[in-house]
């Protein structure tokens, strides 16, 4: 994502920096020629920064945040695009005065996370959902929705649990569903599979370290999805063991009707 | 997947005759050209036929095998793609024994199942099960394995049991999570619909009655895959509310190389 970003960004701004603490990530964005500057040493960019641009897994945002008082003397406005809010922008919240603070959530996004697969391309036409904090300024409301569309996105503006209860259902829990299908799937039905599986099953190999994060700063909402879902699947079961066709139909074609109010 | 197959076969044999109950659906194979001959009246074609090709849902077709013995004097060979294949090898075995039975499945097809999304290319690369009976003779084995390869599918030979088993896995119960996934996800969410949950629920809208047809000829295989896969996500539930990180992750990091190992 952040190498997308910087793709998306090149000469739309003075100049891109990128952090990463990983030498093979930074020596693979050197080889893409993918940034003006580069550093495994947060402190060495950060100070000429006007946007600092926090693109990492979620729990190495929330510890990014902390180290930024005394990597950053300025004030930038920091904007982390993870994929739930509420807990990043509280950390935010913590931050002082100088910082101006912006969640925001890209919603594109493939099922490879390393920057070779970055894309330029990746953000055209999407949702970007910004949240703001109580403490956002109009100044800096107005500039990450200019942000958002240099890279050619649509920002809608949302309320940071709205984001996260909203996201639990169209993302974390789809993922949880495709990642456990995959492991109840027997290997010898291999060659049994077919465009419809391997759809479904597409986002099951997301990074479990990445997804992990996000289960965890989203374990409420997750959970209810969860027991939604559980409901369903036992009233489902249970038409089938009964052999109750009509019901099972009725409830088959709720499911397609909610596809194509969802999808259209 | 009758109009696929009837392009398929386009210029690969004498002729190809299709039947339809609905006036509808014949209107639209007439205006698409896609066959030598259409009726409404299953006897009207079907005695100048050397293969019998019965591609509808599940129940219909075993309708269908009852009809043959009064609609055809001859001895063709009577192949179904239905998508289980116990219930209609079992009923094609009662057919008279004039008939050569054989019983195929494409592993290819699309979300939408309207006549008009027919494509030639369709089964191109695809692999095609075939399920034969006791009964089912070297000469029908040979003949099937020629049709197949004709619409450039690969034959892949297996017991019916196997099949129904396998696929409950890899393409029924994937169609449940699907559409209980859809079923349950609040229509406010549209807006943060992104490529991971449009992928995971590409399928949600399959033909409730063609798949309610599947869902009771595999009821016994579906079953157990509902089972495996409720045990599996009660458990990731309780490691999320438990707050059990490493465990979470391993399990996830399961599911992920499960995928890899099935669709690699």
């Amino acid at each position: 994502m952040g190498g997308s970003l910087a793709l998306a960004l090149q000469g739309k701004c003075a100049a891109v920096y990128g952090y990463d603490p990983d030498p093979s990530t930074l020596n693979l964005a050197e080889q893409m020629n993918l940034l003006d500057g580069l550093t495994g040493e947060l402190a060495n960019f950060t100070p000429q920064s006007d946007l600092v641009i926090l693109a990492a897994p979620v729990m190495s945002i929330l510890s990014l945040i902390d180290l930024l008082p005394e990597c950053h003397p300025g004030s930038p406005v920091v904007m982390d695009i993870g994929s739930t809010k509420l807990r990043i922008l509280q950390s935010m919240e913590k931050l002082p005065d100088r910082f101006a603070i912006i969640g925001g959530h890209p919603i594109c996004g493939k099922e490879k996370s390393s920057l070779k697969y970055s894309e330029a391309g990746l953000f055209q036409g999407s949702s970007f959902v910004l949240c703001a904090s109580l403490r956002t300024s109009q100044k800096t409301r107005i500039f990450a929705e200019e942000f958002v569309r240099t890279i050619g996105s649509f920002p809608l503006w949302m309320e940071a649990e709205k984001h996260d209860r909203l996201v639990a259902a169209t993302s974390h829990f789809p993922y949880l569903l495709s990642n456990i299908m995959a492991a109840v799937t027997p290997e010898e039905a291999k060659m049994l599979i077919g465009p419809g599986f391997r759809s479904t099953a597409r986002i099951a190999s997301s990074s479990p370290g990445m997804m992990s994060d996000i289960i965890m700063t989203n374990r409420h909402n997750l959970l209810n999805q969860i027991r939604s879902f559980q409901e369903y699947l036992e009233l489902m079961k249970t038409l089938i063991e009964d052999e109750e066709m009509e019901q099972l139909i009725g409830l088959l074609e709720r499911g397609a009707q909610a596809y194509h109010r969802l999808l259209a």
